[in-house]
């Protein structure tokens, strides 16, 4: 039989109910800190991704061409599709520009636990902002994006990338010519950075500096301080210490809980030029190896595409880790089905369909049984797809204007008018409630009840 | 400049608030029916399509190899997915099963207005159950989200396929043999019919009859009884007319305001031997050429998974469509920004910052000047962005424990506690509230009002 692609998945319902209560977050907490969402194609010319990131990326993408013969790319992140869609559309927008998107994206490699080729990204950019004051919306942002989706244990490690460009200046090594020393930062492969020193034949006490700078991480009250004495010869390296205590303090004033757990971490590096300032990782540590759901940081890509140069900045949170994150630590409620379940007999079908459309008007959930069974298969069906109540339409009932409402987890039943149900409904006193999916306490004593229906 | 590809679009703001608007409709409206929501990969293996719509469709999808050399295609339209989903995951789930999608399809075709590459469609599936109250199931749920979403002078026209069907039987042409003849109908190609007839030396008091029912539409009322009439002489049509009765008499009792306009087609075909029963368009006439806006009815995916023939019945929307339509008749509400934005003055940043995390918790939303700007640039953004009110927070006000509440609209200021800030406002009498994005009446007024601010 046919199957889905590799790598890639089929969502069922459980999961996509999950998934759209995170979602909801996600979107109504942007909206309120007053970001716009946007929305970018699918697939774009494959140049914006090379030209972004270097000619490798095609290795791992889906690259193809299109009939008209385009080089085209399933996007595999939208930061860069994002600044297309701005530099296209919004640059007469008022500034700043305050948007966030949210959308699958693709990437060609093996799959392997919690990496998929298709995975979902929620990721927010602010172009044209001041630093400071974009730098601590930006982190709040994602901040409490993360916190209200339920995770627990959050970790946020906060760099600033010109602490290390402007030692490496100081070292008489310009910023077009850092990429090779950042990548073996950010690898935290120390050994290579010192195998690249003693190449290039730098010696010397600002060697020792960087490698200790690279390796400083841990809570900010203790790192920063420690970083101030180290940099105190270095005024401008100072300078740019000076703005991550900035965004510390700031964010920590904006009285998120998991800020709490704020670290700074300056061996957070980028290979690639155009990231700047600040640069921040969000970890659940439960994930181990895939443990970080959310990379953002401060970045100059307009220049790319020909627009002044703007401060700009964003993060992306990788939406299917931060699901199996939430997984781990159950923090999803359990999932209940509709809230009635309405059962007709032999020529009461249309009462039932009258019913159900005063349910359904009202607003609330409401089934019925579109297989014509009976009353025994019907209750086993709505506990199967974990409906609260059913309600039974009988000829006997509808005689004395009623139907009879019977709670699924505990079994219980009561007599209410057909017409006025809901309200009836509501006034019900149903004692405390029993879970949504349990079974009768007395299944024999159900069966006495229920037979006369059969 | 690098452009998006052709054909496809980038959606801003102010589209993606009014999308997300209707999808919240189309998706509650589901759930409430008692929906679950699946997804699968936007790309298939090409031979899902092929098995479904034959080889001439690989001219209009966007195919291509991956880098493991398998054949993929980007999804042209989501049903074989859904059933291929349902035949990989979801044979064991109680029957019915009831799931609905919504995701960008994808089709290479000439861009042109009202039709892109990339397009987004909302549907929902009913797999394995009774035949005639999954129709009105099925049939009701898409006349009651298009009603939702505030689509004004919908057109829904039903037919039944086996009426056609059994006639031609009749007429000695068998199912597997019908496509060409239910291609020509659905085109409302009546001489290419007529000439198919005489090639294939048809004769007789039949064919007047297909050529009659085949053009028949209009009111139910109407057409129906024509019909019954009709085919006095031929049972098996008429049994399977009666089941059309049934749809018709089921859906008008579901009390959907868009039921009143409910129209029988018979002439609606579809060339292809997987549909059978019940089929339907549902239509906003003011959209001229590209009017439909949702297509449904039965048919027998299953089998050609492997899996026994089940009833599966479903629709589709095309949202791209629909929200043009909704754009035409007005139907979204003027859109406003957050409900306040926050001016803080020189060395009053944390203050405003505490008020901002004081609103954003209370779940309200709230922006602030990010570009360290003055008051009258900042209250400019603030009405560029439909900001409703602007919070002023100086130090003279904050020396009193206080804050300016400005509404944008009219100008008019209040004080009010810096503490308890929430509460005040919400006793604070506006008056009769004005557009959120209107000028001051009296701007000269309110530029001495403000001046002492900057």
């Amino acid at each position: 039989m046919l199957q889905k692609p590799r790598g890639t998945r089929d969502l069922l319902p459980d999961y996509m109910a999950k998934r759209r209560s995170v979602e909801k977050v996600m979107i109504g907490t942007a909206l309120a800190y007053g970001f716009g969402e946007v929305s970018t194609p699918m697939f774009e010319e494959l140049e914006l991704f090379t030209m972004k990131s270097g000619q490798g990326v095609i290795e791992e993408i889906y690259a193809f061409k299109d009939k008209g013969g385009r080089d085209l790319a399933l996007r595999p992140e939208l930061t860069a599709a994002v600044i297309r869609l701005y530099c296209n559309n919004m640059l007469e927008a008022p500034k700043p520009v305050k948007v966030f998107y949210m959308g699958d994206c693709f990437r060609y490699e093996r799959p392997q636990s919690g990496r998929y080729r298709e995975f979902e990204q929620f990721g927010a950019e602010i172009i044209g902002g001041e630093e400071l004051p974009t730098n601590i919306e930006m982190l709040t942002l994602a901040l409490d994006i993360l916190t209200k989706t339920g995770a627990k244990g959050l970790r946020c490690r906060v760099g600033y990338l010109d602490v290390l460009r402007t030692l490496f200046e100081e070292l008489g090594v310009k910023r077009d010519k850092q990429g090779p020393f950042m990548t073996l930062i950010d690898k935290g492969n120390f050994d290579g950075l010192k195998e690249l020193f003693n190449e290039k034949g730098m010696k010397g006490p600002l060697i020792k500096v960087i490698l200790e700078i690279a390796a400083m991480n841990g809570k900010a009250g203790e790192v920063l301080p420690k970083a101030r004495e180290l940099l105190k010869g270095y005024p401008r390296c100072l300078q740019a210490l000076e703005k991550l205590e900035g965004i510390v303090e700031g964010v920590k004033s904006s009285g998120i809980p998991a800020v709490k757990e704020i670290l700074v971490d300056l061996g957070i590096a980028r290979g690639l030029d155009y990231y700047t300032g600040m640069v921040f990782e969000i970890d659940i540590p439960d994930l181990g190896a895939e443990k970080q759901i959310c990379g953002g940081g401060a970045y100059a890509l307009t220049e790319l595409f020909g627009i002044e140069a703007m401060n700009s900045t964003g993060f992306a949170i990788g939406v299917d880790r931060l699901m199996v994150g939430l997984e781990n630590q159950k923090a999803f409620p359990a999932l209940e089905g509709p809230m009635f379940f309405l059962i007709p007999f032999k020529g009461t079908e249309a009462k039932a369909m009258e019913l159900l459309r005063v349910l359904r008007s009202a607003g609330l959930s409401a089934d019925v049984d579109l297989s014509n069974r009976n009353l025994s298969k019907n209750l086993k069906y709505a506990a199967a797809i974990k409906a609260k109540f059913a309600v039974l339409v009988g000829q006997k009932e509808l005689d004395k204007g009623k139907v009879v409402l019977r709670d699924l987890a505990s079994g219980k039943q009561v007599e209410l008018p057909f017409k006025g149900l809901i309200e009836a409904f509501r006034q019900c006193d149903w004692g405390p409630s029993a879970p949504a999916n349990g079974t009768p306490e007395d299944a024999d004593l159900e069966k006495k009840k229920t037979r006369e229906w059969e």
